[in-house]
């Protein structure tokens, strides 16, 4: 076993909610370390969570910017940052980072605007580093068992996919209650978008990791139902793909009886598959004019790209924090590869890439314009 | 016990599927006997249905002309009659019983045409006669329990409805292969319709039903997935209603692993409810932020809109034929009014009508206007 | 199709419950018909009850010993009885008809003390008529599935069967409460046992008939939970079967959450199965070291057993009603083969017989024998 | 954040399962750091082991009593010891660490014999070190949550406890086949029991955690389906408890279409409760004459006792190993309190004591012995 690999983390300080997965997700297989932080914007709570995290008070920085000159320069600087800012602050950070020749995880989606997404995909591209965009539900065994069964051809050519993601969170205007969950995400400028951003991506990301599918073009129906919400908490979808397969998304953040009910289904001239987020160690197969099936994470007829990300046996269920660690488990193959010229051949990683956050971006920016025309057909910028 | 109402049936001869549901609905309370039959458009299927059935042989006739004319006249001529034939000929054999001044029970869509849905309605209106219209799933308990609940206020405004009707029978094209439902479902000028017609108008009906809601307009891209299929066999709507709320549909016939799929979903401000037609006896409620409750039928908190169309106690569950059924107990009361002048006050039956199907045939012709112009936004007709 | 079969009923008059299920199971397949009644031992209710049913006059009995004399010398007399009485009443009920040469449908268990269920059993030899038993729920056709599957081999030998039949309905002392049901399923005369003679014995036939299994022995622990309550409301028994195989059964009216919750679980050397009745179209089959599969009624893989009583399309669930109304179909087949010497061949129709219902009784006097001696290992009688 | 505690282990090297879990549990949040190892008995593989985790090869020693001697006289030696041997090695294991002055953490069940895990209990008693037995179900928040509506009378005085925990990897005779996992296991000296020992002290475990009851009696009819198999693997036990309340245990390893299906259901006269381990995020709760509701962990209506153990929000599920990593932040908790005299007040931590192993092991004793008595009624001795 190496070393661990040392990281930093931007945001994610006291009060925040998904800094805490990802420092979770970071040490659940003892890959990485964390040793310094710009955890907050306000120096008072960015000192207390270093402090609480048990960071080196000279690690700590005040912001992100000093951050990356700093750890550039010391022998043992971080080799990785974990961004986990509000939306509008992920392309600052990140090119901080990839300038000082950092690799960068960062939290989705890329950017709050499509023209930030692009000016850092070219730094990307530009830097040479490593860039991984932390879609986390590509990271559950099951879901890489449905992409490597639509792959292998299982489902015959696909015709139909429905991805849906309905939570219920922000039926009531919370985000006036002094929810800080609430109040960036429903703030355009900070978040690019409103459930359209938050979890709209989620399921587009996720339909296209496991579909292989192009997008043509897409219809979307956006609102606020919430009186005075300044984006939108309701997206409905219409999907055309190349070749001639359709498809639907919801997303929503109104519908009450949902926490997390990220679904997918998907449909080919042989079969069928039925995957959902909170009951994840599960998939519906149905091989047409057979019985469904029930496949389970580690069980009877589950291959090896689920076993790849598989912890423990078949029945003792896996989570969204297992699925969230298979991400960085791939972050840290990659990264320590990247360290012998060579590294990994094509393939022998599987994670989200600056272009699936590009292409995420697009999409919010494709529905915030087509719904701005009347749901009008619209392609991907 | 009153004596049974008599009535015959057109259609529904041997090698029919839905005749035979209907008779049984009819049976099952013991309120309907049936006397006569036009049984088939093919004089010796006709006749040995007839004597399967234990028909009188003078009351199996060669067409529904010749026994609504015939039956007019007895004294103990029948009060309704029954409609199950292929969609086209709903309107010519309704219209020959409505004007010998017969009760019509109709299978649904109501028409293959908008243009002879509107005639037939304004027959009905004409000739005082009842018109019951089988969309049966209105007829299951859970489903009038989901209705008062939305009517008493208890999930606040309506802010979006899903309905799907999914089915995987006409994945592969097997209307070729000797499928005599099949054939008649896929050809466009005897069903009006593919998907749409057959299962998109139940679960629009179903939608309607449940919510109340008024349809502003909608966005249909409907799709014959199956090569060489002459009718869609897939169909993504979206909705919007008056007033603001949103909806979605979807019906296909090509999603391997599901069978009869009906499923409906309601969110207001102040909770959710979640149905689905192949487990009907479970309705999920949701209050907004308490948990998720399963309310069944016959059970705790299921009401009096469900207790009158219910049969046996919780736990044993009721399904597709008492559903069914339910429409006819309905109508028979309807009927055993009508004897009556004065008859039954409001609101004291609850059917579909004409009416609903006037508004199901538009809903398909608008889905296929919508359709043909790129998923225009379309208002009903 | 020939005529109903005539039959008269003991029993079901206002007030109860079975009654009106034996009466809608017996016209659902237009077989039978209801001629005349013994409906109430109280006059005026039978009388009132026989005028609701529309019931010739003269055809409503005071006692069923008058309406077997009087229908045995009418030409067109009753064929068959349905005796739907308290318990220790089907015994004397049935052998009034059984030595009036009358068919006896009977609702279980067959009585309510072992020594009645020995006499009858001995008439029914002797009279050479029919006994149908009616534990409906061997009549629901995955539960068919299930045994065909088992007596296929498919399971290969068995070695486990768990069958739990819990409700909640007798939590509370509701037989104070002016609960008829409650009254004299608690009164041990009338009753013979408690929840052991009321969903004991069915759940008990279930495994029986699904295994094939015989009983070797059995070890019953019984409870009377609800203070002042004269028989018992819950039992744990534990099977041993001849060839080794073991089982568990669990009998409950105290169990809040439980309706009417009937399952039943067989494992053998190569596979295992799972039903419940309150989803009853659904069968788990797992086939050892393969993934679980769904079967459905109706759907695909599900057999010739399960289709003899299935009565429309997959998808479309069907019910107790259902279920229960299997068993008078094969009454009517067995009832109208009788006419003719000869009759059906073995094995061409099935349905619970008086050897079933000995065994049943049986089963609940081992029960109560057994918990009175500290749960002995005991053998049925 | 506190310095990591120090721990090592004994057993879990290469081809182990439970020692990589219990690794991973550790460090899921960074409470403990893995500094040294008596990995395997086997010395090469104890060495290739360490070097897989990284371990100091000075730390990596041949025994286990080796390590304790010398890692008790290190400043920086191990301040407990998690334990992962077969169950027959936990004694002398556990008594070496004990004696060197050093917390154990020990795999279940507490040893293989009833001799064996009193003699730990005195060592434990007068060692005044901690010992944690890793009965990691009870760590699963909602079970926390059930046992928390019990203790506060949500359900009223309990009637009925059910726990079953089924598998079905031993339904073929696999220990022949080369599985170290199932060698081991079906070893009656290595195990001191099968699946009563192995999942059986799971169930009864999570019974007793969960109910509070007070165990009176049993009775247990155990077999060995497989032919030449050396230990149980099925049970089938009815439990009497102080105070009138009744159970049933299954256990089976024999069960196709089973992986890790552990399940407990209790009821009381004002409600019931149900949880699966499979879907361990959900807990349905029944108040009597209501609906049933779907609790969930982080949901509406679930409280603190869950709350203390939760990690992330609703809907996005935990799993197997987040309850493991319960039980060691509840150790964490303790171990880093008896650093200071006084430490944790009563209460303040939840976790599996030498109590409860020596109750779990006398429990696999009664079972035995009532087993051997033909299931004859049988105190804990």
């Amino acid at each position: 076993m190496e070393e661990p690999i040392r990281y930093g983390m931007v945001g994610g300080g006291q009060g925040a909610f998904i800094g805490a997965v990802h420092r979770l997700a970071a040490r659940m297989d003892g890959e990485f370390a964390l040793v310094a932080g710009a955890l907050s914007s306000d120096p008072e709570r960015a000192k207390a969570s270093a402090a609480e995290l048990g960071l080196d008070p000279a690690r700590s920085y005040g912001s992100f910017a000093d951050m990356a000159k700093a750890e550039a320069q010391r022998p043992d600087g971080i080799e990785a940052v974990v961004i986990v800012t509000p939306n509008h602050m992920h392309y600052p950070a990140a090119r901080a980072f990839m300038e000082a020749g950092i690799h960068v995880i960062c939290d989705k989606p890329l950017t709050a605007t499509l023209s930030d997404a692009r000016k850092l995909a070219a730094l990307v591209r530009k830097s040479g580093k490593l860039f991984v965009l932390t879609h986390n539900y590509s990271g559950y065994p099951m879901v890489r068992q449905a992409r490597a069964m639509v792959a292998a051809g299982e489902l015959g050519p696909i015709r139909l996919v429905h991805a849906e993601y309905a939570q219920d969170w922000l039926t009531e205007k919370v985000e006036d209650g002094g929810s800080k969950q609430a109040a960036w995400r429903t703030d355009p400028k900070q978040s690019g978008g409103g459930a359209i951003g938050d979890i709209g991506t989620h399921a587009y990301n996720l339909l296209r990791f496991v579909s292989g599918l192009a997008l043509d073009s897409l219809s979307a129906d956006l609102d606020s139902f919430v009186p005075g919400r300044r984006v939108d908490d309701n997206a409905h979808i219409l999907l055309r793909f190349e070749g001639g397969a359709k498809g639907m998304i919801w997303a929503s953040q109104v519908a009450p009886g949902n926490e997390n009910a990220l679904k997918l289904r998907i449909f080919g001239t042989k079969g069928g598959l039925e995957w959902g987020q909170e009951n994840p160690n599960q998939l519906w197969h149905t091989p047409l004019s057979e019985p469904r099936r029930l496949l389970t994470r580690g069980g009877a007829a589950t291959g090896a790209a689920a076993g790849r990300v598989t912890r423990v046996p078949a029945g003792h269920p896996e989570g969204y924090l297992e699925g969230f660690a298979n991400i960085y488990a791939e972050a840290a193959r990659a990264i320590r590869a990247a360290r012998t010229p060579g590294g990994l051949p094509d393939g022998d990683v599987v994670f989200p890439t600056v272009a699936d956050g590009v292409e995420g971006v697009a999409f919010v920016e494709a529905c915030l314009r087509s719904s701005g025309k009347n749901a009008a057909w619209t392609r991907l910028p």
